[in-house]
């Protein structure tokens, strides 16, 4: 098992990655505050890991009130409404502040449970226990939670840390596919912001990590955990060098809500938008095509889209683009690549440049 | 004008207090970040103020994009659907993370501006323009943001500091009898848990607090925010001292919740719950009969309910008040009194006497 630690003073708190964590004893319970634990989980992930978790819980030694709520699955249900399901279910069974929430899924069920968590009586505490790639590696680290609101993405939520994360390799095995492949899109990120090197052990691996490679996975889920981990310190709230996260988002967000939540997943959305980053980055003439076209290379083997819907014209794409989160004083603010490994937010891009992207992608 | 620190470091923010305000040029306009402005308020204050308030926002140096939103009247709005009816205009005229929120209004609007300031784009910053003695002494300082839930009053919300509150004494000449009296039983509270000598001073100036003299009414609300700001100077996020200010308000929530939203005003039901809880600390021994008679009367005198409506069974209150969030680890919390300016929060009362309590009010 690697222990990682996000270091934030008092709202420090451990990643912890490996395999067989689910069963691991007395891992879960020193981070239970209270005697009373909701276990927030979907109809795809609750079948298989519930009964481990609750298990898990279970062997904690104190007398505990643990009650459990499935959600429906899907970045479609990532809103207001089933946000007070869960909010429902905790003044049914008259949770107090003292209370812990328990996120058991993907990134849909932890930004979802970590706002009901903000927000339930101002603040009770939560545990992540990512079961997709795409948490693992970034949504469960670093406390951003929220969710949709109809006319944008994550326009909703708050900053959350939870008390601990639980990072179950084992847990990838159930994965589909297209989520893997989904996940290793925001692995992939961490190497073009942040680590040139990164980008060649991944290009050397991706036929390892495709084939869920327990080794292999974990060393990729350890180190994109330790990048995001030093940002987050860096900058929690995001008033800095923690944007730089977002690299490929802004595209990738306007493809989600454009072609309505679900539809895309957000990893391919993610994917498609670090192509057409990167494509206006050379356009600007600060990246070369040969970095663009390893970058395409690099997400085709991993079986990622590299274009957007056919579906979105370019009038509609800028339009998406310009109600994110990233946009300041009506300016687009966009990361965009110097090189593979060295990336920057910038707004001094030309917008004729970023129509050119739009058109030719 | 009077002027007050509210001090909490990085997030310390003053609060205005005086006559004219509204009208006062260039005491908005430092608050205001970035250059949208959306100033929410309700169908009864907008008619009278929010013209006022525009005005003194245009004149600002800054070229702003101003909307306004008008949330319908009362406690019974108070929730996440007329929360999302902010989130639907914030994105729908895209303000971005670099926006501010203006709550003019009562406590309600307060309450659900600075949540939904709280929650857009995970934090925007936000302006409380309080225009109800409630709001002015009471809601609009501390950072206590949130809505309530069919459940539960204010089960959802935030901690998030406004940058300045600007709390206009004039604005309360067009307040109804009824709201008046509301607002004075938060103010009698203050004197209740803290301050003998304020009580002295109240039972003095009572007639022209009622009769709302100008001078009478600011030194009112500055005595009030200056308790309230010592208070959450010490202790933010409640986790100790603060918990005073909720003095009556187990069996005031209660009692706002059962009557269903908006039949009692919150500052009414606050009225009948300070004398429950003063009515439990006198069967406890801990408070004389005589200063019980004194509570009531100044409440009495204020125009104030001082027992709680009948259609509440002893069973149901008790119900209704274990939903609270006072309530930890299955026990209610309560402030109770060992003298008029002392409080304490107590959870080792007899449950026979609370239920006499229940019984004889």
């Amino acid at each position: 098992m690697i222990e990682l630690t996000v270091p934030l003073g008092k709202r420090s708190y451990p990643i912890y990655i490996g395999s067989g964590l689910l069963n691991a004893k007395d891992l879960l319970s020193p981070y239970i505050a209270g005697n009373q634990v909701l276990v927030v989980s979907n109809v795809t992930v609750a079948p298989l890991y519930l009964e481990s978790c609750l298990t898990a819980i279970q062997s904690s030694k104190k007398q505990l009130q643990i009650e459990t709520l499935i959600l429906p699955d899907g970045e479609e249900f990532k809103n207001l409404t089933t946000l007070n399901l869960i909010f429902d279910k905790l003044l049914s069974v008259r949770f107090d502040r003292s209370c812990t929430l328990v996120a058991l899924g993907g990134g849909v069920i932890g930004d979802i449970t970590g706002f009901a968590a903000a927000s339930y009586q101002r603040g009770v505490n939560f545990i992540q226990i990512p079961t997709t790639l795409l948490a693992q590696v970034d949504s469960s680290v670093g406390g951003k939670t929220g969710v949709n609101h109809q006319l944008g993405k994550n326009m909703i939520g708050a900053f959350h840390q939870p008390r601990c994360v639980i990072a179950d390799i084992d847990t990838l095995n159930t994965l589909e596919d297209r989520q893997l492949s989904a996940g290793i899109a925001e692995v992939i990120k961490y190497g073009l912001i942040r680590d040139n090197s990164f980008v060649d052990w991944l290009e050397t691996h991706m036929p390892k990590l495709l084939g869920r490679d327990t080794e292999i996975l974990a060393q990729a889920v350890e180190r994109s955990c330790k990048y995001k981990s030093e940002i987050v310190a860096a900058d929690e709230l995001e008033s800095g060098q923690r944007a730089l996260l977002n690299f490929g988002h802004t595209f990738g967000h306007a493809i989600e809500n454009g072609m309505g939540y679900g539809q895309w997943l957000h990893g391919e959305a993610v994917a498609a938008g670090m192509v057409m980053a990167a494509d206006l980055s050379v356009r600007q003439g600060w990246l070369t095509k040969h970095d663009l076209e390893r970058i395409r290379h690099l997400l085709e083997s991993s079986k990622l889209p590299i274009r957007p819907p056919t579906e979105l014209s370019p009038e509609k794409f800028l339009s998406l683009m310009s109600v994110d989160k990233k946009v300041k004083l009506g300016i687009i603010n966009l990361v965009l690549l110097n090189a593979v490994g060295d990336a920057h937010v910038r707004n001094d891009y030309d917008q004729k440049m970023l129509t050119e992207t739009l058109m030719n992608n």
